[in-house]
């Protein structure tokens, strides 16, 4: 605490006596700036910072809304960004849910490799209300760039953070349902490629497997490293052949990744579903054009979006904030690869 | 100009007396903000308000890079961003284009309907260094948006505006190219699907397919808008032939229109190329897996963005400010559609 504050909390009447300009206009100045002279703007601005005045809620609130514009972060770079179909599926989703809104959509995305030190420097210099974080990975420090913004995220951020709100599909039931399915279909030998390991719903979808196959009474060693990419799905695919090519079936933990493994199964003489199993994950367009058509687990991208969206709103608007996560339901979709 | 301002313009040493703080503090405060505490900032702040003060050349180009971030801006629904090869391809040189810089890119899109009004006032919110702006229409005022702004526009703005800087190809050139691919051909009734006629672009590739008709006595009557999509290609190809069936020669102004047009020639029992050559605009992918594989004029996107982010980060940097458009060559891409 600066010297200068003082102990009991500064009223909007000392922020305008202290800036020399009236209650009304300190009001206006601290709300969004709307018809303040730039000369008041900076008094207010100086008074603000000196007296250490915290608007109240409904104030506050105001403040929050001065950029009219919401934040979609997907810390990917634009290739994957364009590709893949749960991240276009965010964008859209993102799109409606702005549209009845009086606010712009910002999306930040990233570039390759990771640097997301930019993202967190844009999102901590003011420049947007809130944020929708799409696709975070551990390490990415969105968590803490989040911190006094009010913002959501899509899947369970890697570390479980106080007061962070989350948006997700139930992974891991949706992750066993489909390993389950594979076991139905009498599959002794199930693989899974997984997603980036330093991702939160890439752990859950691990986890649901290991947990079909234990109940099952199968062994769970044979996973594979993917990074939610086509080729990362083939190449995962052809490392799990040469480790066992015995393999009778294989979760991939998206649609992509799944179309990679097949394409690799085909090519080294597998007949997909005839002499091994294939389920995805996501059901987002991709799934009902491969061929043989995907079994996978449907993830609601755009209803999760929508719901994200509306969290924030409120929390935004004032209308309350959220205190937990929102769980949507996995379920299974079945086509002809399995 | 303010009673308090006075006559000679102030100086940094002025702005720090007038803060009560040093000149290395008042700096700082004008240059970024680095080390500066909030009332100290606030304090500097209200008294470059107060004195009308102007940081020369070099320290403004400090000052406008505070955000630390470029805006690519898009005034187009997110459906045709993900879904158009020009508009993926814009982000994609983008990307590359910020890739050895400390910059943020922020994507900023429209929703249906235009309405960039959100956009402009994120724009004019200070919330990036300078903008790169595609797909510009008529009345969008993004023009407006970026005065004062360092800003490159891809393709021809609407109304020529002094000062603004764009980078295109030739559209006029390039267009009469494709007209003449036709004439060449041996074809006499020959169409144009326009792109939307609140663009510059599309304006100019009429132009040029206008000039190469006439150049060769055809009648240029037969032009149907298009709004660079696969449906708009489509519907505005059922216009065409059911206004002249004689039609033996279309020139797209887009590959996706192409594309659309040539579905409809075919559904009509029309074979391309046998009785109807059809030249598209763009040859970004698309126009090669095409069924015939299209014919087309190269747009250098990615090139154009590159030179655009160039052009603007030359702007910003001090390193000097372009005044003159750029503008690339066209080419004839053959391929199998004439």
């Amino acid at each position: 605490m600066s010297p200068q504050q003082p102990m009991t909390a500064p009223t909007l009447d000392e922020v305008a006596v202290a800036a020399g300009v009236s209650r009304s206009t300190a009001s206006r100045a601290i709300n969004g700036g709307e018809k303040v002279s730039p000369e008041a703007q900076a008094a207010v601005d100086a008074a603000v910072a000196r007296l250490g005045y915290t608007p109240n809620r409904a104030a506050r609130s105001l403040v929050t809304r001065r950029t009219g514009s919401i934040a979609l972060v997907i810390p990917e770079p634009d290739g994957r960004v364009l590709a893949d179909p749960f991240l276009a599926g965010t964008l859209r989703g993102m799109s409606q849910a702005l549209e009845p809104t009086d606010l712009q959509l910002v999306l930040l995305i990233d570039r390759p490799g990771h640097h997301s030190d930019r993202i967190v420097r844009y999102l901590r210099g003011g420049h947007v209300d809130g944020a929708i974080i799409a696709s975070h990975h551990a390490g990415d420090d969105l968590e803490v760039a989040v911190r006094g913004l009010p913002a959501v995220f899509i899947g369970r951020p890697y570390v479980a953070t106080e007061g962070i709100l989350y948006v997700d599909v139930d992974n891991v039931a949706g992750s066993r349902m489909a390993a389950e399915r594979l076991v139905a279909a009498g599959r002794r030998r199930i693989a899974t490629i997984t997603g980036p390991s330093d991702m939160g719903v890439a752990q859950d979808r691990v986890e649901g497997w290991r947990a079909a196959l234990t109940a099952a009474g199968l062994d769970a060693d044979l996973s594979a490293d993917g990074d939610f990419t086509l080729t990362g799905g083939a190449l995962a695919m052809q490392d799990l052949l040469a480790r066992d090519p015995e393999i009778d079936g294989v979760f991939a933990a998206s649609d992509l990744m799944a179309q990679g493994a097949m394409r690799v199964l085909q090519t080294a003489g597998r007949s997909v579903p005839r002499d091994v199993s294939v389920v995805g994950f996501d059901d987002l367009g991709i799934a009902a054009s491969t061929a043989p058509a995907l079994t996978t687990i449907r993830n609601p991208v755009e209803e999760m979006v929508r719901t994200a969206a509306d969290v924030l709103l409120d929390d935004l608007e004032g209308r309350g904030r959220a205190t937990r996560p929102v769980l949507f339901s996995a379920q299974l979709v079945e086509r002809a690869s399995v």
